[in-house]
């Protein structure tokens, strides 16, 4: 008996709730599964020349109904991934980059590849350290820490919006520096004369408040990938606290995982 | 001189913009800051019994004026990790869990100490393998492989919904077993006697359909956290591709990134 078939047998004798379920399947699930795969092939580079197939090849290929076909474009359409222009079809649109999670690394160091980031610098100056940033920096509440807000492009797009708290033996340092056009990361390092050694991240998903959407040009409540980081030199002092939320729509995170450590 | 004099003394002569920015710095700016550093409270349990401190005192721990504070509290509540109530004040109402970004774990593993996970199968059955999905699982395309479609609740509460493909040789031996109180990671190691291996991960941020939202028990548009994930086997088979939507609200990812690899 082929796996196959035994699969349909299971599904006649035990799993008929499941088997039910599968074939009053919405149209919705699979317009979700297809927009899913296809999402892959778009932030791969998988369509040649940015233009994907015919809707009656994809139908095909993905033996998914025409409907179902429209249904999943109008998903990615909808992200902002691709759109539709008369004469030429579905084309990609939309942009993600794709940030390193493997190794620590600056924001113009992972999208080397990928053009110029330039920093928008918001503010910047010396405020009294909060409790949570004063015990997470090593510094006594209260002294004064040099606090950064940039505002991050890519060639020339809005990618992200930056918060960091900076002890300000180190921050002093940083004022006279080219951060227009320069990581945090590689100024530290040059300052300190010693490697970044290791940083815990949280990366979150949130709806952008109307306020923060501004900022990045993003329509309001767009997803937001929001990440967290407390990085420490390599003699393990805690020197750079950042709040950072990306663009959804031009972010992509990436890495590998393993399961022993 | 000081370095709050040396910082002050440099914005004086060259960073007149910056400094004249940060004099006009918008409220909106400032309730952001002060929410980040909230929200990471909230986050890691730092408010004890759940309740924030008053709006004056927070207006003093932070040296933020009451309507900074308010409209801090405002971003919070708009993301659903606290609300107002009359009596009481500020208090924590949701409730976000660190699924682990360091190892490959599934997702009753990552979570084994904050409940109970269980499983709404939707979907499940042998579908021939579109022509991404058979490339990523190395077998011929058009293929059958096993196709799940799995929302997952920890303590009952709607989690993620997961799309998974799995070769039809393992995926047969996975109809029988207890898909719905046991993650399939667990399950892959059982049926094939090896350890997982690695597993290359994609995260976005993105905005929910209107049905993914509906699944989820999401409001519409709601920020979901979308992982694409494609596990290999000990022996480097790829034996596992997922697409995870987490809702927003209820996950985050922490882990830790070193400088060097």
């Amino acid at each position: 008996m082929s796996a196959t078939d035994r699969i349909r047998e299971h599904a006649g004798q035990g799993a008929t709730t499941v088997a039910a379920r599968a074939r009053r399947r919405l149209r919705a699930d699979q317009a979700r599964q297809l927009a899913d795969l296809l999402r892959h092939q778009i932030l791969t580079g998988g369509f040649e020349a940015g233009t994907l197939p015919h809707e009656t090849t994809l139908a095909a290929d993905y033996r998914a109904s025409r409907n179902t076909v429209r249904q999943a474009l109008d998903l990615l359409r909808a992200e902002g991934l691709v759109d539709r222009l008369p004469g030429v079809g579905t084309v990609v649109v939309g942009r993600k980059y794709p940030h390193g999670l493997d190794r620590l690394m600056g924001l113009a160091e992972t999208l080397r590849e990928h053009g110029t980031v330039t920093n928008e610098v918001r503010t910047m100056g010396p405020a009294p350290a909060p409790h949570p940033v004063a015990r997470r920096l090593q510094v006594a509440p209260g002294t004064d820490v040099l606090y950064i807000e940039r505002l991050r492009r890519l060639n020339g797009l809005p990618l992200s919006l930056d918060l960091t708290y900076i002890p300000l033996d180190l921050g002093t340092a940083l004022l006279g520096a080219d951060l227009e056009n320069t990581d945090v990361f590689r100024l530290l390092e040059t300052i300190t004369g010693q490697g970044l050694g290791h940083a815990e991240i949280t990366l979150e998903a949130v709806n952008a408040d109307t306020h923060s959407a501004a900022v990045l040009e993003a329509p309001r409540g767009a997803a937001v990938l929001m990440l967290e980081r407390l990085t420490h030199l390599a003699d393990g002092r805690p020197v750079d606290l950042e709040f950072i939320r990306f663009r959804g729509d031009r972010i992509t995170m990436s890495g590998l995982l393993h399961r022993s450590l």
